[in-house]
């Protein structure tokens, strides 16, 4: 059985983070041997430039800028952390990943979605996750998530105005119809086990 | 009289940032007005993407990783300090520039010049100086002119082994060739004078 990269992503608050835990706990009890890790960051060169991308105001850095820090640390996440875990046959699980540089930067701040390609062939010679999962939550819902979790201290890419996020989430639903077959919307609302039952079902054509 | 935009360019120890300052100041007393930068660096977020380039041992980053942070840096830096200074009237010398991207990653280190290329294009639109001044000198001569200056310690880019030197000095050369117009090569043996002079004969056209 071969080992799995799987990504979660979907915009701030819809419950990745609470899911990439929950889902590593599952594949776990399924006696998988699991690596746990996210985005911007999970590797000691990622994590410094994640500092860069989520210190200072929200206009530190254009989003031309944004996007190739991004396309750096995620080089370096692949090929220090994410491809020697699957080769060493490991699951992987990891908590944002290109798509969300293509939704955030791509279509919501402007730079296209062919030069975020461009620059993830470059860094990363264009490797793809196995399977995408996108957590799909109304903007409300999620604003409410993320709201009741951060207490008025969201970061400098959560803190954005909300038309922002309602793009973010449009380009989502755009990379599912697209890519059917590696990327799956799953509905986000509920709780908790109802969440993590839906994203194992969306994985079940991979799972032993 | 437009504001020009000049790069400085060459290998180790070629006297690069010897003569950015000579040459500052040479055009200061032709009364322009004179901004002297470098890369990485000359903003603040490019100055901060700069410690993490030059900081660590040589395989901190990988090739493709370390090209995309030295875009990064230079979007920064093209959006915040050069096109500004152009638009206010004011000559930009550069200490290294995208030249140095195509000799150093993308011949020397591998990424190919398309590559380097398409990362300048999303992140500083493809900005090019007006005249880039390539500082040409022996393997020899340079590697005994930076070993005087660095006393045994060069950082982790200077540090590479002599192979490495060698291949960025050709990728110059053919830039030169390539680009007749935009990039001079320029004898940089002799005294700092004597450069300084041919560096402004190179410019002649441009000078008021
Ligand atoms: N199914 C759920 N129902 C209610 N609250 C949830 C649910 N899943 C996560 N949360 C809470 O919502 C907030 C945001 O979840 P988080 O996993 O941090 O989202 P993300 O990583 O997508 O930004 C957290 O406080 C989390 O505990
Ligand atoms: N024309 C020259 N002749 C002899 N030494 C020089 C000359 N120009 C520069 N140097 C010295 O060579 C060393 C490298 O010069 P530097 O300007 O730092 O090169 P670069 O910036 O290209 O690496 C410095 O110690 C500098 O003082
Ligand atoms: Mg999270
Ligand atoms: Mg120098």
């Amino acid at each position: 059985m071969t080992a799995r990269f799987i990504s979660l992503e979907g915009g701030e608050g819809v419950g990745k983070s609470t899911q990439a835990r929950r889902l590593a706990d599952a594949l776990r009890a399924r006696g998988l041997d699991v690596l746990l890790t996210r985005e911007p960051g999970g590797s000691p060169g990622a994590e410094a430039i994640r500092r860069l991308l989520l210190e200072g105001d929200a206009n530190r850095w254009s989003p031309s800028a944004e996007a190739l820090l991004f396309a750096a640390a995620r080089a370096d996440h692949v090929a220090k952390t994410i491809d020697p875990a699957v080769a060493a046959g490991r699951w992987v699980i990891c908590d944002r990943f290109l798509d969300s540089s293509r939704a955030y930067q791509g279509a919501a701040g402007g730079i296209g979605d062919a030069a975020i390609l461009g620059l993830h062939q470059v860094g990363s010679g264009g490797r793809l996750p196995d399977r995408t999962l996108v957590l799909a939550l109304g903007d409300a819902d999620a604003a409410a998530r993320a709201d009741a979790r951060d207490a008025g201290c969201p970061d400098r890419i959560g803190g954005r105005e909300q038309g922002f996020h309602t793009r973010v989430a449009a380009a989502f639903r755009d990379f599912a119809r697209q890519e059917p077959d590696r990327v799956r919307l799953v509905d986000a609302s509920g709780d908790e086990a109802q969440v993590t039952d839906r994203l194992l079902a969306a994985l079940a054509d991979l799972l032993p």
